[in-house]
């Protein structure tokens, strides 16, 4: 690849990085933040279209993130842009919902086999916390069952006990469990006494620094016994993969249906929307609750969702993203062995991740991925990727001429496996 | 006025309560719920434009919500949505922040006086609670000091004690105080001991249920010498005030400048946005606090907030929301008087409410509100209106000219005072 990225040296992105250290802390905070990444990834960007964005220096890259989940179809999809673009002409946010809300609640509950209701609101971490508290206002009980290192969003009742800012009060009704490992959900259970509002659990293991992992099918319907059991709510957060892996919800081919399910990041194909989906024994204490935000009924998003459901059964995004994701993930294990290195291919298709066997302290990946943006594609090196159904057969050979590239830097770097 | 809205009465709004009570809990909920309003109030919008909202049956309202405060200029600016709209097609929610959240941060720390930096996220409720996470990890300590009664979102922290779904360790860091009451303050912090995180407080009392009440002059500063005697963060949470009363914050003209700001609703004109800004004593806990969200740094409603605040120094928009919401209250003294029923016309003019004396079930307020939008004019029995800059003398006169049907009607039904 020709394009060179030289954001990272500091000196020609027009001074963003110089300007915003001074007006926003750290420069940059939370998940975009290039602080922990490679010197190679650019900390600002001007561009989107399909498979591909641009940074602010004009440097292009095959986008193997996504803006972190959200590009289902691809960046500024015309289809679904131009919906939300007609709402906003006519008035988006308003005294009260548009008629996209029905339409919208009507075609969710339609798709998605436990849900008999659905609420909006705009970020994951809305709906996850939305659930917990709708499972404690159904059940009159306290305690939520996490998976430990799951990530449910930033509010203090899913992090772990040290994260900065909560107080022991926060995490108080918190209890933890291994994921896959019913027993230590046996052992929260008990813990948690004749108190168990619900147990939270992410459809796929995906959290940071770890290799993807699908769940036990006997883990998943263990789980939905165990609530049967103790009368408590099983809420899947499908905020990450929701859409990626199954219209119906992504333990539908479990057999497994949620009490409640959060959904957000690409429902509307990156216009801001999150929605919280419940079944009918849910639905009084969803009532009851209070859930509201002055955003939270803004049509334009809705109208964007619509658009995006439509054209994912049209096209067929599920089949396109698992066949892409398929492609770089064999051609990554095909190069991992030519370079003779030991490498991890994780996750499915369409949620892919690789790490390398022996790379305690993420230096291989760190400096793979580095050399992947740098040679303009734009991946994670500890956090899972993702691909959209814009990311044709060209661009996933695209970028693994950068990934094989990568490769034998590493290799000549480390040495083979 | 010719405009009779019979949405009401539940079969001419194309089925939607119908639809919705199928598919969403309780047909609606949150503060756009109509379910405790009288049957004149629309459920569902089609349009609006500049001061005026239409519903789904065609009904045509002059707008005093404003969309429960966002329209600050009006219903779908064009200039602000074409700022937004470029945006959206070049790709808004990216890899990482555009070039427009450094410019905002520039914008904001330059236009509010207290403020060092800022962060982005979509909701008030994000940046209120945000706030009190930055306080707590500024002074590694857990409580915060609330106004009984004042509303800063939907997280536990903030509620009363009995809020459905919620525990008693949600609000255990949680000590009450009278707005206005510097001796319940002080009671307050010494229930807190040397626990004091944060005192938080909106600028104005706007309260559901009762007149608005300015602060006063000696109660903010008091909050202001509290704070500083304690090491603790005074916030104030600008969520409904924010670019209404003072671009500069809304205590600026008090003198009193907090630690941290939390702003949402008007900052991109409806566009979905919210900014905890801080000063350098809070910078380090800012940057270390987890703060994070999938479409936080989306870039069009950046643009829209730049828009805004365009608009806003180039048209002295609060200056025609002052003389809009001034004319409007005085008609109501006007009218109230001359019907011979004692009313109390409260609130900064650009945030303008009403009651009616010795109307303790807000019986003849839901009669007059009902009255007015049966009569084509939008504003609510119990809680705060807003005026938009859009807001001219004509559609403040149209407003009066309901709000005068609506006095007759009350007078004919409770009788002169």
């Amino acid at each position: 690849m020709s394009t060179v990225p030289v954001t990272a040296h500091g000196t020609v992105d027009g001074g963003l990085r110089q300007r915003a250290g001074k007006v926003v802390p750290g420069g940059m905070y939370g998940h975009l933040s290039v602080a922990n990444l490679p010197a190679d990834y650019p900390q600002f960007f001007a561009r989107g279209q399909g498979a591909r964005i641009w940074d602010v220096d004009g440097n292009e890259f095959v986008d193997l993130m996504c803006s972190w989940g959200p590009m289902l179809l691809g960046h500024a999809h015309p289809a679904v842009d131009a919906a939300a673009k007609a709402v906003i002409d006519r008035g988006d946010v308003l005294n009260g919902p548009a008629s996209e809300m029905v339409d919208l609640a009507e075609r969710l509950v339609e798709n998605v086999s436990h849900a008999d209701w659905a609420m909006f609101a705009k970020n994951g971490n809305d709906v996850t916390t939305l659930a917990i508290v709708v499972a404690r206002a159904a059940t009159g009980r306290r305690k939520v069952l996490v998976a430990a290192g799951a990530y449910h969003g930033i509010a203090g009742w899913s992090l772990a006990a040290d994260a900065v800012g909560m107080t022991p009060q926060d995490h108080a009704n918190t209890i933890f469990f291994e994921y896959n490992d019913l027993d230590s959900v046996e052992a929260a259970v008990d813990l948690a006494g004749d108190d168990l509002a619900a147990i939270v659990v992410t459809p796929i293991r995906h959290d940071l620094y770890r290799d993807l992992e699908a769940p036990e099918p006997e883990f998943a319907r263990g789980l939905r016994t165990i609530c049967d059991r103790a009368g408590a709510a099983l809420v899947i957060d499908d905020v990450r993969c929701g859409l990626r892996l199954d219209t119906r919800g992504s333990w539908e081919s479990l057999g497994v249906r949620p009490d409640l399910s959060a959904w957000s990041k690409s429902l509307a194909n990156g216009h801001p929307l999150a929605a919280l989906m419940g079944n009918e024994a849910m639905r009084d204490a969803a009532r009851r609750v209070l859930a509201t935000g002055s955003f939270w009924l803004g049509a334009a998003p809705m109208a964007a969702a619509l658009a995006t459901l439509d054209e994912l059964e049209r096209t067929d995004a599920i089949g396109k993203m698992r066949a892409a994701g398929r492609r770089l993930q064999d051609g990554l294990v095909t190069q991992g062995v030519a370079h003779g290195l030991q490498v991890t291919v994780s996750g499915p298709p369409q949620l892919p991740f690789m790490t390398f066997t022996g790379d305690a302290t993420f230096e291989r990946a760190g400096l793979w991925a580095g050399a992947c943006a740098h040679n303009g594609v734009y991946l994670h090196p500890v956090h899972n990727w993702f691909v959209s159904a814009a990311h044709d057969d060209d661009t996933i050979d695209r970028a693994l001429d950068a990934t094989d590239e990568a490769f034998a830097l590493v290799r000549d770097t480390f040495g083979a496996d």
